[in-house]
């Protein structure tokens, strides 16, 4: 099966939306194994829709559009696909009164204009839709293909593709795929592909690499005609990767929602700890980023900015004499504040960061991207020199997952080599 | 003039990387005033790249491409291009100079493979890149049209778009277009629109209104046929916007690279002052987004996360009967969280925020998204009450916004009105 994207809306073209959609859209359907080819925008124009519409179907079996399923003249992505189809739109009872539902739920009646909202060309499958007014639907074009209607907002549009898509997808496709999010801290890209050369070789399950800023996600897809078959080939494959990566793999999840925030309010929560933080070039970024994690206050229990020179001293007790000696980015200073931070909150683990985010004010001794990390338990506090490399937020959005990791490894009892 | 953008990549349709290239170009674009109808993304294909350049110059006059400019085998960009030229590739002495001394920089010799990076159509002018080994290039495919290579990556794409291709497409559009990008916290997309409705007119300067979460942008855009001309046309319109908008426009700037952040810190400055927070609910990202303005280390001094209730005592001296009395989420417990943190840090002003940024834990009386923000001065101590809506994220960042600008209202003596 060949699917094909097609996005609908002039606020596409003059780049006032930016297309998560697309992004969206492709990776759940990379991850069925429906192979993609092309992806359109194309504007609210019936003449160039209508063309973009009758392409798409010439060379894919399913063109998934996303927008132009409002109330107004403007939307047009049903009525054109009809159109292509020679078919007319008639009033769906269903889709009624799931908008009128919509709108008494607002306290508002329904407008008139919205019944449009409520209208397919006979043969469609209505999809749902439980974020806003516009149903979406799939819509048979002959020859066994179809048009997929998908409302704009991703809000809308992703538990709809999700709960209602998906499963028509797999049945069509005749395979069930399942996979696994393997998320890695700690290790560059080229080094995992080094380690699993020799298991990414296209074989079932599959083993494909995906990087972010400071991370690498794995993802191990198996396929076979049940669930319970590509279930049972996956483990084998997990255990090998566990095996030969170890603690830099922070979680392994049936989806990629997780988070190395995630991991280590877990871990810290499993351990019954709670945690405070001390931060200099990060100013509060390490904080936000644990409060983030659902069920994260039974963890996190506060932390201190301490950004200007003095309030480490102020705020932390780190000496001003140790400042002076060592330099405000040193191991001294991170060690200090962490102390600090750890006594005057009362909790079992505190972490710092001082550092240079630059662009300006590295030495040759302390380039910009020099960091310090301070950890302290009751056992000690030690410190973690960092030498992080680009602009300013890449270093600090790195000095952040790397504090965020030490306190992982801490909470699991795996402090060595963290030094890099 | 039509322009289109074909992105290039296999990664875009696996849904590995978000094009934001597309949205980027878009915008430029339509701020040059050039038409674009579609945008097309293609995979790593020969046949089917080639039939996409095609097809997007059978209909636009300029096809922009980004990706697929690297050394390797699947990198097939201008070799594509070349053969809908019907030319072959030659080697650009000035490219293969640029690319050696990108390599010397990283101190590395250039790998043979590379020199395929120096080699474009005879005609082609060059784009050199300053932020990495692939030159782009401004290739004429005859008929007067023309397709542009830009690398894949946005640190390369974006300087080489703004520095070298914009000048050449403003000389062949025949006309000069100036714009002001005017940015707006505090008041809703509607209200800007029935303020200024008369004014979006399409005329010459153009009045366009953009919405992201909790501000508003307008981009005011003047054509002429020189820059003078153009930029005489903008001030009476600016002003004319200023009188019936007021103090919720924030900044009033030739890019829109300002931020709400950046317009509070330089309003502090302004008065030489400098700033503390305590953040509850917002867990560290109200200082997080001050730090981040590139100078703000001379105003923003530090501050406190006192995200479980007692610490709020511990680090601000807030009383546990204050608490107790009138729950975590209220006025009084902001209103002393900002005395705290200003006394305790010695500064002109303080921010606090406490507040329920759910899913869980709302009452009839406090739902979800209840905030209290503290602005603390040596004038005095007062609440602002904001009832925010939506998802855990959405509420702590528009809280984050509503400090922010608190801040900057406070900075410029506008405090009136600001309770919401």
């Amino acid at each position: 099966m060949i699917a094909e994207i097609l996005c609908i809306g002039t606020e596409l073209l003059m780049g006032q939306v930016l297309n998560t959609n697309a992004q969206f859209l492709s990776r759940r359907l990379s991850a069925l194994g429906i192979s993609q080819y092309h992806q359109t925008v194309v504007g609210d124009n019936a003449q160039r829709l209508e063309a973009a519409y009758r392409f798409a179907l010439s060379r894919s079996d399913v063109v998934i559009t996303s927008g132009g399923l409002g109330p107004t003249v403007d939307d047009i992505t049903k009525r054109v696909a009809a159109k292509v189809a020679g078919k007319e739109l008639v009033l769906f009872p269903e889709a009624e009164a799931m908008i009128r539902a919509r709108f008494a739920q607002y306290h508002k009646d329904m407008p008139v204009n919205n019944m449009s909202q409520a209208m397919f060309t006979p043969d469609s499958t209505l999809l749902l839709n439980a974020h806003g007014t516009a149903p979406g639907a799939i819509v048979p074009m002959g020859e066994g293909k179809a048009v997929i209607h998908l409302p704009g907002p991703p809000i809308e549009l992703e538990p709809m593709f999700i709960n209602q898509v998906e499963p028509w997808l797999r049945e069509r496709s005749g395979q069930v795929l399942v996979s696994r999010y393997i998320r890695i801290f700690g290790m560059g890209e080229s080094e995992v592909d080094q380690r699993l050369s020799d298991l990414e070789n296209g074989g079932n399950p599959t083993l494909s690499p995906y990087c972010s800023l400071g991370e690498v996600m794995l993802r191990a897809t198996a396929g076979a005609a049940t669930r319970e078959e590509a279930e049972a080939l996956l483990p084998p494959l997990l255990e090998e990767v566990q095996r030969r990566l170890g603690s830099v793999i922070y979680a392994i999840e049936e989806d990629d929602s997780g988070s190395l925030a995630k991991s280590a309010v877990e871990a810290m929560k499993a351990r019954g700890w709670t945690v405070a933080t001390a931060e200099s070039l990060t100013g509060g970024l390490i904080s936000a980023t644990l409060v983030d994690v659902p069920g994260a206050s039974s963890v996190v229990r506060g932390g201190f900015v301490t950004y200007q020179t003095d309030t480490k001293t102020v705020l932390l007790g780190v000496p001003a004499e140790t400042i002076e000696e060592h330099n405000v980015v040193s191991a001294e200073v991170a060690v200090g504040m962490a102390k600090g931070a750890r006594e005057r909150l009362g909790v079992d683990i505190a972490v710092s960061a001082t550092g240079l985010a630059g662009p300006d004010g590295g030495t040759p001794e302390r380039p910009v991207g020099t960091v310090y990390l301070g950890i302290s338990t009751a056992q000690g506090t030690y410190p973690i020199r960092l030498q992080l490399t680009g602009s300013r937020a890449r270093i600090r959005t790195l000095a952040v997952k790397h504090a965020v990791n030490a306190l992982r490894l801490e909470a699991l009892g795996e402090t060595g080599g963290q030094t890099c």
